[in-house]
């Protein structure tokens, strides 16, 4: 099995509203208000929106109801574009769990909640390299 | 904000245990047993273990103790990819909540619940591009 990560889907109770939570954050995607999935292109991999209990069904798995132990994590190239990043998505109706601030390893973060619940860390972290293409790099 | 995602994290409650699961995939971390984290680096992203409780309180959420409503997808390049991945999956310690069959939406799929109970859906699509480096596209 290759290492990588080829699709995030993300369960949601109301994809017209999920949709254009993303949408204001600056994501696109072709989905129109007819479709019954959302995908968004990101980097090399895509990001969905699906109906939350088809996606249950779909995975075999039952739905614990909250978070369930997985937080994605959007990486920016400085802490004051953690703090533009987390605005916007507050602007767009995201909660903040946690406003920009230092972390105890050494970088800059924060936390946005999207409206279905899903938390994204938006973090600067000078220890991995970010490309230009904004993709992440481990230190050797 | 960039459509990406950087950094996956999932929450463990048996760190060995997991990071044992994901190398016997073929996933590689520098991180051994002193570490409380283990990065895996995934294509132009990273996949993170971390233990659960932590990273609920570090992401400021209840956990809903369960599956969460995210389910990630690993594309391969045949039917066959599919069964193998899924194989080597079962072999390594994952269930199967669904074996590999063909799927609704005209694809070939299957899915591994790690030991965690973090879902993996094995998927072929043939209708995304997936280039030499595992890099999915969405069609145009």
């Amino acid at each position: 099995m290759e290492a990588r990560v080829s699709l995030v889907t993300l369960g949601v109770r109301d994809l017209a509203r999920a949709r254009r939570f993303y949408e204001a954050l600056g994501w696109t995607t072709r989905a129109g208000a007819e479709d019954e999935v959302a995908f968004f292109q990101a980097g090399g991999m895509v990001l969905a929106l699906w109906d939350r209990a088809k996606l249950a069904e779909d995975t075999g798995v039952p739905d614990g109801g909250g978070w369930g132990g997985i937080t994605l994590a959007h990486n920016v190239r400085s802490p004051r574009e953690v703090d533009a990043v987390l605005a916007r998505a507050e602007a767009a109706g995201a909660t903040l769990a946690r406003r920009g601030g230092e972390t105890f390893w050494g970088g800059y973060a924060g936390v946005f909640v999207d409206p279905e619940g899903h938390p994204w860390e938006v973090a600067h972290n000078p220890f991995w390299t970010l490309d230009a293409a904004g993709r992440v790099t481990l230190p050797d």
